[in-house]
């Protein structure tokens, strides 16, 4: 089983509409209601591919229960720590059709959480991270969390491999704790570098900066453009020949997934980057965050080039 | 009791945020929910001043349940009908701060009411419209019910009085129906007209057009330049003599509380129109829909201009 951590979920609703006027009154012409947030998404990446994983996560209020219900119809198994904050929801406003859109997206800033609740939740982890082959560690934290949570639950991982996937204070917080793979994207990869991760070499040197900083391994995305990695000492890129058409949104965490998957696999880094770079771009083709093209990644792998450096 | 048809209720929401910028993403500052649609803001009015009144409605799904919890929190009776659908949300973004904001309004289609389901809605208002010492009828219909449904309600109303507030085919067909009172407010007026409703003028005009269509007596409102009404067949126009500084969104409804308040106590021309018009500049003072600044109502009342044309 993978353990999937998710500390600030979502309840994620896209509304289409034909264009967003500030000022106007909109006709939504379309609602889509999803369990969201990176750790879910992830998770629901790995369930659709048959892997074992449970949402470790903390959930309160009506937008909570609906949260527990979303993945129990998505076939997602959870544990949700109880808060009395309510879950957040986002909307995204997707403007214009199928060539020529625009997204718009209002996030909620969710539950403040009490340090009574951060304590359930660290009980739950501990009852949970040692039957796990993997725990990954994705996205934000909740208000009201020390910049150290991610750091207290790298370090209660003990000998399951721990992924991360998060940025600023919490990200620097956790390397210290040495988490086994630490994967940020460029982004916040950059804000780690303290300057923007925009080709090989800066993917590169933000690798390096990961592991000095703590990370055992460390992977930095640059979406269409591959991925760079340090794995057990050794430095790789990898990447598809031609991008992939789709949503971008999302691919991050699949690549998480994808990643998770293959160090409880225990797998070497070729195969490993290979299966984790189509992951990816199957979640782009699939156009939902939490989703891959079926059959894709398979199609996909054979075609991911890999090069040690 | 007055009973408060809201055939289409929302749960509205009202997200803060510093500046709405169509294709970025946005921290969401404040969130506020709170149970909306135009009949649900009548009785919600009518419940703040004490008056027994009973929301009648069609509602579904988690929103629909969450609807009639936030009704149940506010005091506000109610009756909502289940549907399969969902009930609808409604996302107003507020931008900017106190002085200069704009707000843009999204609004979910709602659910699409089967035939079986306002076949109960039908029942349900038989059993409650003997009861009531007025009816009123607000908003749009939602999808899948007939334009005639609103006229279809008012035949069932027997003796008691009826007051409508829509628009276009559902407004056109319900006036055949000879409803007790028709209020449209200047824009709706318009539409039945076929011509704006701009001046004092224009609204006895659109007065007298409701009255032909059926109205035995009719209530054109012009937000803060007062309203025109024809009530037992004599003309009349209401205000006040300064305008009331505040956010006339849910003004409307509040106007309409007051006249159904008026019509269920068999209150004269005069004191209805005074009452009514001061509880309209109310919900104006209040800042938010569904909600009048108490005490403003009383101390205005006095103050309300009454000509009989």
């Amino acid at each position: 089983m993978i353990l999937a951590v998710c500390l600030n979920p979502a309840l994620d609703v896209t509304y289409g509409v034909d264009a967003l006027r500030p000022g106007a009154s909109h006709r939504v012409r379309t609602v889509q209601r999803r369990p969201g947030g990176k750790g879910v998404n992830v998770a629901r990446v790995l369930a659709q591919l048959g892997e074992p994983v449970r949402v470790l996560g903390l959930a309160g209020g009506p937008t909570g229960a609906r949260l527990a219900a979303a993945l129990d119809a998505a076939g997602v198994a959870h544990e949700l720590v109880p808060v009395a904050g309510e879950t957040r929801h986002t909307v995204t406003v997707v403007a214009g059709d199928g060539s020529d859109t625009e997204a718009t997206v209002l996030n909620e800033p969710g539950p403040d959480v009490t340090p009574g609740e951060w304590a359930d939740l660290l009980d739950a982890f501990g009852a949970s991270a040692g039957q796990a082959a993997a725990v990954t560690l994705s996205g934000s934290l909740p208000r009201g969390l020390p910049d150290t949570a991610y750091a207290t639950l790298v370090r209660r991982c003990g000998d399951v491999p721990v992924l991360l996937d998060t940025d600023g204070a919490p990200l620097a917080a956790a390397l210290a704790a040495r988490p086994t793979l630490a994967k940020p994207n460029a982004d916040e990869a950059a804000g780690l570098l303290g300057r923007p991760v925009r080709t090989a070499a800066d993917a590169a040197a933000a690798c390096a900066a990961l592991i000095d900083a703590g990370a055992g391994s460390a992977v930095v995305s640059r979406g269409a453009a591959g991925l760079t990695a340090v794995l057990g000492g050794r430095a790789y890129s990898a990447g598809l020949p031609a991008p992939v058409a789709g949503n971008p949104t999302g691919a991050g965490d699949a690549l998480t997934a994808g990643l998770a998957r293959g160090l409880a696999a225990g797998l070497a880094p070729h195969p490993l980057l290979a299966a984790a770079t189509a992951l990816a771009a199957a979640a782009v083709a699939s156009g939902t965050a939490g989703s891959v093209a079926e059959g894709l990644a398979d199609r996909l792998r054979p075609d991911v080039v890999i090069t040690e450096h």
